[in-house]
């Protein structure tokens, strides 16, 4: 693959509609994602992995059972594996994601917001 | 481990120099680290892994021996394995790296410029 910089705000304006994984680059197994978050997602879990979300624009709530988190730009927060959560915002975020290559949107949770990671044009 | 929101443009007031990586958090095995970069790093390679950069602020040049990039605030750039690179910042820039745990600042060079990873307070 030829790395080529990438500009992650920039590359947003590429993503049509929200809760879409779209790939930005990759290292070594591990894939770095956009998305854009807009209302809410649902509960699900990642029972195999940590993951982790930086908040580029907007501002996002991320669910958890005991607690809520709110992030705002340049925040970053990990949902440890095994941990339930759902996220959410009120209005459209851009949010970036470190995750392995074989991690599924909705965890465990399936059902038909499940999206495969798009590639960016 | 305790997961906070922690703030990564934030975090980088906590950081007393250039090139000391330290670790905003991690996912599985593998570290979000933030640096400092000013001035020139030294010439090295990762031989096992690929290494993510992220600029938060200000802009650097990655140096390989075909070609430089070079980043500003949200540009993303993936080094690959084994491609030797070495990361200068004209002047001072934060940035946002995600790389394996194990992974040394200097790669394959050692020397003085070896820092071990520090915590962030």
């Amino acid at each position: 693959m030829v790395q080529e910089v990438r500009n992650a705000l920039a590359a947003m304006d590429e993503i049509a509609a929200p809760w879409q994984p779209h790939r930005l680059t990759s290292i070594n197994d591990y894939d770095v994602k956009l998305a854009k978050f807009d209302g809410e997602f649902v509960w699900h879990t990642h029972p195999d992995t940590d993951e982790f979300f930086l908040v580029l624009a907007g501002s996002i709530t991320i669910r958890m059972r005991d607690r809520d988190v709110e992030l705002g730009p340049h925040d970053v927060f990990v949902v440890p594996r095994g941990v339930e959560h759902c996220p959410t915002a009120a209005a459209e975020a851009s949010v970036l994601m470190f995750e392995p290559r074989t991690t599924v949107n909705t965890g465990d949770a399936g059902g038909d917001r499940t999206q495969r990671v798009r590639e960016l044009p």
